[in-house]
C-alpha cells in the first residue's frame, strides 16, 4: 500500500486525500505538522531534503514530491487524467497555473490570515498578495464561462488542484460571492462521487455550506 | 504548421524555441514584446486573456498557455517525455518545483537586475528573492549528486525547463560557481543534439560560455 505523507489541513495535501477517495484507493497517511516542525526532522527529511509536504512513498521506497505532479501520477489510467495529448496538456495547463498563479496567492494569505498571530509581521504581505489572488479568481471565472471544467469537458485533477484552495479562500480574505461560476462549480466539485471534505477547516464558511455533514475528522 | 507566440529573451518562451530545435520541428514564431505592450494589444488577448507568453496556437487555432504544459504537449511521442508513468511524473515533479520554488526566484531577479533601471523601486526585491533563489540551485545541486538529469536517467524536458533560467542565472546575481554539478549539468544540456542558444542573452558569462559561437539571432 502506497504512504502520503502531509498535513490535512494544508490543500495541497487535501489534494491527493480527495484524489485517493474518488478513486476508491486505499493508502496510509502519515501526519505531517509542519506548525511542529515535524517536516524538519531527520525522518522526514530523509524522504525529502526540501522539507515540504506533500511526499508520496510507493512500497518499493520510491518518493515523489509536488503536490501536482503526484496527483498525475496517481490519476493514470482513469478517468480523472485524460489520456488524450491535448487534453491532458490542458488539464496540466491549469495545475500550472494553480502552483504559479494561485496557490502563492490565495493559500499564502490564507496560511497568514488563519494561521499567524494578528500581530504577526507577514500579516503586511496580504495587501501585496490581494490582487494577485483576485487576478486567478477572475481567469477562473472567466474560464468557467467558456468550459464547465478546468480540462475541458469533464471532472480532472486540474479541478482537484484548484478546488482545494479556491473552496477556503475566504479564510484568506477573497469573497467568493464576486465569482458567481466559481463558486457553481465548487459545488459541482463537491458533488462528485466519492467526495470528501478537507479536515479540520471549519473556518471557511464556502466550505461549510459544500459539506454541511458534520466531518468526524474536523480537528 | 503551429504558431508560438512569444518574447525571444524570456527562458520561459525559449523553452520552447530549444524544444522544437531538438525536435526537428518547423514551427512559426510571433514575437510579443512584452516591454512595448504587446502582450496586451486586443489580438493577443483574443489568444490569451491573461496576456502572458508563451502560447502555442495550433492550426486548427486552440490555443494552450503554460510553458511547461506547452512542453509536455510537444514532447509527446518523442523521447523527451518518458511514456512510463512514474518517470513522466517525475519529469513534472521538477517542472512544478520549477515553477513554484525556482522561476519566481531566479527569473525575477534576473529580470530586475537585467531590464529595470538601477534606480526602480523593485530592485529593493532582489534581496528577499535572493535566499529563495539560492535554496532552489542547492535543491538542484543536491539532486545532480544522485542522478544525471532531472526526469531521472535520460535527459527530458524538464532539464529544458530547468536550463531555461538557471543558464542565464548569472543575470540575476546568482554565482553559479558555488554549484559545480549544475554547472556540468549545463554544460551537458548545451551539448545536446539540436540544441540552440538562447537569442538575445549576451550578458551572461554562463551562457556565453555554453556556446562561444556568435548567435546570428542576437539583438
Amino acid at each position: 500500500m502506497i504512504t502520503l505523507h502531509g498535513m490535512s489541513w494544508s490543500g495541497n495535501c487535501y489534494k491527493l486525500q480527495l484524489l485517493m477517495a474518488q478513486l476508491g484507493r486505499a493508502y496510509d497517511w502519515q501526519e505531517i505538522d509542519i506548525t511542529r516542525g515535524e517536516n524538519l526532522s531527520p525522518e522526514f527529511l530523509a524522504l525529502n531534503d526540501r522539507g515540504k509536504v506533500p511526499v508520496l512513498q510507493l512500497e518499493d521506497g520510491r518518493i515523489m514530491a509536488e503536490s501536482n505532479a503526484i496527483l498525475h501520477y496517481l490519476a493514470q489510467g482513469s478517468e480523472l487524467l485524460p489520456s488524450d495529448p491535448w487534453a491532458q496538456a490542458k488539464t496540466l495547463q491549469w495545475m500550472f497555473f494553480e502552483q504559479y498563479s494561485h496557490e502563492p496567492y490565495i493559500a499564502v494569505s490564507r496560511f497568514v490570515m488563519r494561521f499567524l498571530p494578528a500581530d504577526h509581521p507577514r500579516q503586511q504581505q496580504l495587501a501585496v498578495l490581494k490582487p494577485f489572488g483576485e487576478e486567478a479568481l477572475a481567469a477562473m471565472e472567466r474560464h468557467l464561462g467558456r468550459l464547465s471544467w478546468f480540462g475541458g469537458h469533464c471532472y480532472t485533477i486540474a479541478d482537484i488542484a484548484l478546488f482545494a484552495y479556491t473552496h477556503v479562500a475566504d479564510e484568506g480574505g477573497f469573497e467568493l460571492d464576486r465569482y458567481p461560476r466559481v463558486l457553481d462549480w465548487l459545488r459541482r466539485v463537491a458533488a462528485q462521487p466519492g467526495f470528501v471534505p478537507m479536515r479540520g477547516s471549519p473556518a471557511s464558511a464556502v466550505a461549510k455550506q459544500l459539506h454541511p455533514v458534520t466531518d468526524p475528522h474536523s480537528s
